[in-house]
């Protein structure tokens, strides 16, 4: 047990005991779903964060198995009081359909026949994967997510999560991903395929018992780990030093430092990854492409989840172009979404390293720091040429107490109060004009909720609108900045 | 026979029934070097071009081989009337030691054992290539070469002739390539020689006479590929096709034409290379390091020719900062380098492809076009305070007819003929302040030729003198003007 984290988690094991469909028209009979559960879910089960993982990861995110030396992938961020906060939130991850982590897939038993599916197990989808996860929430008695964070090919399933059940899913973050795999990404698996299925080990995949197709594997792995990083880091990494000083420098194999780490953690993954696992979740990576009729805008429209897509500077696999592709294509469905980036020089594997960056941007986006987190939309607004009674109307309609008064133009030109209503009625004023204030505070969706707090203590007024370039976007209550200290998704 | 060129090229081989000691201390007992020329020497030889090949090129650079389909690989440029015109320029390719294309390699005989050299056949560098290459030219009584020209591996030999034989090389053209393999390119190279070695018939490289390792050699070829084209190339060639419309997407064995493109590259590889020399050459490669006790500058120090450096935009195997940065290491030993960029959206093989691009650099750069290329250096000069005799005296002892006169800082101040000395001595001056020319006519070494010309013909004066913040970097003569418009390396 480590010294750093006592913190000690368990993988448990949901069984759905009925055939399930897969995308392709093929049945599997039963699944086993592995999953890890950190924190605890609240009564109303309004804190539920559902983290995806990528191609070699796993259900354990973090702390630590019992005796285990190192914790699990993204112990960075996930903990108490870390990032993803365990004592706030209840954070889920579950094993991919296809793996070799409990969850179904190749090297599992085919209970039709009683062994291993091996090759004849069916090509699977990230929206299967998107589906088995589904099945296991409904188990769980989840309904809602307040939101579904995932990297890579995490990020392929959250985005699949978002368009497959918009209802569920409050906010979407995307981290180093793309919303259709590219040809390069392509190429760079199906060589690692070829090196696998190349290697006369492999055995057409027959190979459970006997000697593993690892030669193969292992190339797979080690040209995956190259593209995990930046040429950059490998040169701070590794530069052109040798592995043994000491040996002829003239030989064959004699290697650099960066040939033996990428021996190292090929024969590393060997131990812990089945081969067919490895071709299929590849596969099902190759085939992942979110556009409908080739376009993007129209895969993406069902997406409701409010979006934050953070890309890696030096990220050269899922390079940050496509990541600010996914953010233009929900933007032009009207959807809210962000992009950020992480400044880092270590590639694509960044979103496992970058820990202060990844705070900053998942906690600035899980809680509600901005005005446009708070701010009350659609907000009922009257038009100048409107009659006191009708700016009742829609007050005691809308349950509004504050109401923007629009100009021919639709630009805010006052605001009217029911307190403006009430000295109406005092002073026997009969048209709005009269009781419209002009002078009207405004605050930009972008000011933080610090800035509204103090703008309305300093006029001492209850509500600010909301507002860019004289347009009426929303308007915001004292009550919303008060409620906003609470966990909010 | 092609309808398109009917020009037949052949190649030749040169046998060295000597010892050959390469860096590692190891001795080839003979070697073979094949080669190819194109166009003819002339009288003095001084139009000959050496041109090196890449990792997987060969001697065959224009041209058809009688009956082929297929020109050889830098048909775009090398022929008569293109670039490298064959009707101007005597251009020569050797096959790299290593190799397996008629120089000596390990597929190659060892005279000692009677048997191929396979996995016994020794370490070789660039270095060793190079060596190689200078032994054929001297047996071809080639002493000078007008420009030495390579691109990826072949602009690492280049670049090593340039440091080895500085005084054969006027001219040096590097295109897409580094001083020093990074261990990003050396990884790349690492997992091709796993694939290979891990191929169960590489049978520690005692394959010949049976079955190859082709598996392997083919994987290592498609992990090359990817990393000649660009992602964006990539896109625009395969995108998200599939072989065949027809098949089963959810098959573990269906295709992208990505896909099948990498498979047929891969199998047309293993018609044309040996598993073994892919070995050695990557090899070679890897341990390319041209730093001096880990510094560029020094290790670069002993070129004298002047250098162009190509990088190209989109080329991510070699980028252009590491083209850039051979020339930083160049102009900081007062070396003549300069950086140009092809804009490609090819990647790293636009180098074989951009034809218009290549064009345009390396033709303005073999043919003199700027003052820098004609000006005559270093320049004699005076002081203002020297004697009407001592200048005399300059003039005869340098055949010089013009003078620039520097101040006491070194800066011009004027400039002093020998028509001006036949002024003093008719008018009977003393002092040589009586007759310097004031108004000296410069002109800037980055200027055309065309412009010294016309600069010349203003002021019908017949030499101007070059200089870049008042500095004497030389002097340009009608004589020089004139003379350009040959070919002169």
């Amino acid at each position: 047990m480590s010294v750093r984290s006592p913190w000690i988690t368990k993988t448990a094991i949901h069984h759905v005991d009925e055939p399930f469909k897969l995308e392709s028209g093929r049945v599997l009979p039963e699944l086993h779903i592995s999953y890890e559960i950190y924190g605890r879910m609240n009564k109303n089960r309004t804190n539920i964060i559902l983290v995806c993982h990528a191609l070699t990861g796993d259900a354990h995110l973090a702390g630590y198995y019992d005796g285990a030396r190192k914790p699990g992938w993204w112990d960075v961020i996930v903990g108490p009081n870390k990032t993803l906060d365990t004592q706030q939130y209840c954070i889920i991850c579950s094993n991919v359909l296809g793996g070799c982590a409990g969850t179904t897939g190749p090297a599992s038993i085919n209970p039709e026949s009683g062994r291993e599916y091996a090759a004849t197990f069916p090509v699977i989808t990230i929206g299967d994967m998107v589906r088995a996860q589904h099945l296991l929430l409904r188990h769980l008695q989840v309904s809602q997510l307040c939101a579904v964070i995932g990297g890579s090919m995490g990020g392929m399933q959250a985005l699949d999560w978002a368009v497959r059940y918009p209802d569920m899913v409050s906010k979407l973050i995307l981290l180093a991903t793309t919303a259709r795999s590219t040809p390069q990404q392509i190429a760079f698996h199906a060589i690692g395929r070829r090196a696998i299925q190349g290697d006369s080990r492999w055995n057409k995949g027959e190979y459970y018992g006997k000697e593993r197709p690892d030669r193969g594997l292992s190339v797979a792995r080690m040209i995956g780990h190259i593209t995990y990083l930046s040429d950059h880091a490998m040169e701070e990494k590794f530069g052109r030093e040798v592995k043994n000083k000491e040996q002829e420098p003239y030989a064959l194999n004699a290697d650099f430092q960066v040939e033996s780490y990428l021996d190292y953690q090929g024969n590393q993954f060997c131990e812990r990854f089945d081969p067919n696992s490895y071709l299929y979740i590849t596969k099902a990576v190759d085939l992942f492409d979110l556009t409908k009729n080739g376009c993007l805008v129209e895969g993406l429209a069902p997406i409701t989840a409010r979006t934050l897509a953070v890309g890696i500077s030096s990220d050269w696999l899922y390079p940050p172009q496509q990541v600010r592709e996914i953010v233009k294509a929900l933007r032009m469905s009207g959807t809210d979404a962000e992009y950020a980036e992480i400044t880092s020089r270590y590639g694509h594997d960044a979103f496992l390293l970058e820990m202060g960056q990844l705070d900053y941007l998942i906690s600035g986006f899980l809680s509600p720091k901005l005005v446009s987190d708070i701010m009350l939309q659609p907000v009922s607004s009257i038009k100048e040429d409107d009659t006191i009674e009708k700016a009742c109307q829609v007050m005691v309609e809308n349950t509004a107490s504050h109401l923007p008064v629009l100009n021919k133009s639709g630009k805010i030109s006052g605001i009217v109060t029911s307190w403006d209503i009430a000295k109406a009625v005092a002073y026997n004023f009969k048209t709005l004009d009269e009781i419209i204030t002009r002078n009207v505070r405004t605050i930009s969706p972008d000011d933080t909720i610090q800035e509204a707090a103090l703008r309305m203590k300093k006029h001492d007024i209850s509500a600010l609108v909301v507002s860019r370039d004289e347009k009426l976007l929303g308007i915001v209550t004292s009550e919303g900045v008060s409620g906003s200290m609470r966990v909010n998704c």
